[in-house]
């Protein structure tokens, strides 16, 4: 009599049922080392079971070492099993926050999903899974799809002008992916990374957790200060966001472009640049890529995270040519590829120009909601405030001279059912911009945007900072 | 008269040509600082382009401060443009590798795509980006899908008997991926790996690009031999193939499997467990875990790779609780998260039990070619050879008594039209398993299967090793 309780309602069947109950008196020592199982007949009887469900038991029981069967012999208990039970961990239930709802996110980096042509997509998504060949099912190599890879080089000529073959572009899962792998790439023991200050938390995050050490360079309204960059001994790469500066949406003017190429050179270091959405610059075309400056010197991370939708989970890299192969063996040894479908579905999207349609009218779409917030500001403000990056982008920053916002002010606005950052989130030295707020407004319909700035208007005036 | 030479056939548009020419003639300093450019209306007119266009350009070379524009004032080139040109770096001809093509493949890790059920595949994958709601479509967490964790957990209770909810389980790209990301939440200085020798060379490598050091432990036909295992300082983990050892193929004994949890505990260190193809055993049902023994000391790495297709790039990992804030950073701050539409699909695909289905069937397929290979050998080789790890899987390891396969006799099969690996390719210490092969079999008919033995035969044959 093993005690053993059978539950006739359970998904498990019944001989594993039997083969866990077994297994556990094993492990708890209650059956011993040389102890004799009873014979599959009695079990299977005692049980009210066939005789093949207690067989099955013991098969597995056997094949795992946990019986040892001779010929004629009684099953018994093999030696060395006992092992101390541990307590089951129950996951703590999470805790309810006393937040209210949301009513307004002037979140950044958020496209507007409605806008995107799903079934349009879902169309394409249908195409590629019914023409990709069956190999596109195996292992396809750490590069990306071929046809993917042509129709951006493509795009990058026919929007930015960007002479590049095919050969020189890296699919990757996304913008941080990418810089994720360049970390990796460039790291050394101690690696200093240039930065600009406020950057994207995100990727500074990234970089930290590499154990990399960050060197914040600050950045004006034209982005990041190149004549702060002085000599830095051991130092790995500078991290930029020339085409429109995250957070503070300045174009890099030409003359600190060439300073950084020379810095680059003259320092032997490399320069990672993020072009993570000019896609949106409204009053006119995209700004040319720092890369075209100097392609041996250069990683470009690119991402359509923003332009098409962030679940895609497809960007690109195109690096010096002398890092290629050792990007290969990265890619292959921690995530191996990208899955074939949405990219095919991505170069159907790009060489029917369906993409380029989408851009266009997404620029005008957060062009016009710009317009709104830009009115609203006034209205509620008067003039006594000062726009940054306002020329691309689905987020400004907005000064109000002499006004201090800080954590503080981020949770109670929270409280108030408004999100919205400081500028001073995203800073690495503390204290420079402290009278900037962010604001996310691509994803916000025009009524949305209106209520926010309200809010904002409301709250700045109560607390009367 | 710049020199300026309009392609008017190009992609590129007229006046991005004018912009990307007026910019070269400045970066290379042949247009200098203050120097005034044409007015637009001159320019225009020895183009023979509108003079829109010539504005175009302009305005793009204003917006990125390649030039000042003053009111009134001619438009004039900024200073601190010029910097030295590069040369362009041409991608060298990938060489042609004086190779034969390889008639049979006995390579591993390779499911039979062509028993796929594709066009269910397309069907639920349609489905799913049909169902999604709209916010799949933004971030969604770096954790996975719901629907699909609660399938994995619910196919992981009637498969293996597992008792595990979906808070548990985290979705990877991969086996690859979960071991890099398990990599990164252990690593230290120095960080020391126990790893079973022979072991599965991506694995190994994945960890040594960590910057680990592996520490190799013997394994013979049972799996790693746990009477190796001393105590070793500064140990983060050791890395196991328990269910069924690649690429030998062992099912770690009961007695074993207490004496790791035993040894991890004494030695306060972690078990990364890799059930990399446990689904595929011949002989009865699959093998319990590792994990359910101590499920704070255990991560479970699981992979649809070899079960769906290796395209897919979905896996799982059961982390022990106290790592799971860390992951979910980690993973944030590297490849964000999985697309939703593939999740979705195999979601349903578990769901349906149709993945079920498939398994079943293709154990049989597979069990089928293992006995055609098993046969195949004895029609070759008589009874002068042994059998490791036929169990389970799409290989098997074949211990020729005697013999020695190196990779001089691996290049030669290739040249023979034969891709083959002997067992000591993935040995980390050399000389203890010369005299096997691996056979990879799975992804080959019958006939193929037949067709390469023999080759294999005659090469053994005529080289007399």
């Amino acid at each position: 009599m093993l005690g053993i309780e059978l539950n006739r309602k359970s998904e498990l069947q019944l001989w594993r049922q039997i083969y866990q109950a077994l297994k556990e008196l094993m492990l708890s020592g209650q059956l011993k080392a040389g102890e004799a199982l009873p014979s599959t007949r009695k079990l299977a009887k005692e049980l009210d079971v066939s005789r093949n469900t207690v067989c099955e038991a013991y098969d597995l029981l056997l094949a795992e070492g946990f019986v040892i069967s001779r010929q004629g012999a009684p099953t018994r208990v093999a030696s060395g099993l006992c092992i101390e039970p541990v307590e089951p961990v129950l996951l703590p239930k999470t805790k309810s926050k006393l937040i209210p709802p949301v009513s307004v996110s002037f979140r950044t980096g958020r496209p507007d999903l409605r806008q995107f042509p799903r079934f349009l997509w879902q169309q394409l998504l249908h195409k590629a899974s019914n023409e990709l060949p069956l190999e596109a099912f195996g292992y396809t190599g750490p590069q990306g799809l071929p046809e993917l890879r042509e129709e951006i080089a493509a795009w990058l000529f026919r929007s930015r002008g960007l002479k590049i073959t095919s050969d020189h572009i890296f699919i990757t899962a996304g913008a941080t992916h990418g810089l994720h792998l360049i970390a990796d790439i460039l790291r050394g023991d101690g690696q200093k990374i240039l930065m600009e200050d406020p950057c994207h938390t995100g990727m500074l995050r990234t970089l930290k957790n590499k154990g990399c050490t960050i060197v914040p360079i600050p950045v004006d309204a034209e982005g990041i200060q190149t004549n702060y960059l002085s000599k830095c001994g051991n130092t790995g790469a500078i991290y930029v966001t020339p085409s429109h500066q995250f957070p503070l949406g300045g174009i890099l003017p030409a003359s600190r472009r060439a300073s950084l190429i020379r810095f680059a050179r003259e320092n032997n270091l490399y320069i990672i640049e993020d072009d993570y959405d000019s896609e949106f610059r409204y009053s006119g075309e995209s700004i040319a890529p720092l890369y075209a400056l100097d392609p041996q010197r250069v990683f470009y991370v690119g991402t359509f995270s923003k332009a098409v939708f962030p679940a895609l989970r497809i960007g690109y890299v195109i690096l010096p040519y002398k890092f290629q192969d050792r990007w290969r063996d990265l890619r292959t040894h921690t995530d191996v590829q990208n899955p074939p479908f949405e990219q095919a579905a991505l170069a159907e999207f790009l060489r029917t120009r369906k993409f380029d349609r989408h851009i266009q009218k997404m620029r005008k779409i957060y062009g016009q909601r710009r317009q709104v917030l830009l009115e609203s500001l006034e209205g509620a403000f008067g003039s006594e405030w000062i726009a940054y990056g306002d020329s691309a982008g689905l987020h400004v920053a907005i000064d109000f001279p002499g006004k201090r916002f800080d954590e503080g002010f981020k949770n109670y606005c929270l409280q108030n059912g408004l999100y919205i950052t400081p500028v001073e989130s995203y800073c690495i030295e503390k204290g420079r911009h402290q009278s900037k707020l962010l604001i996310g407004y691509g994803h916000l319909e025009p009524a949305v945007i209106i209520k926010g700035v309200e809010l904002l208007s409301d709250i700045i005036t109560g607390l009367n900072i």
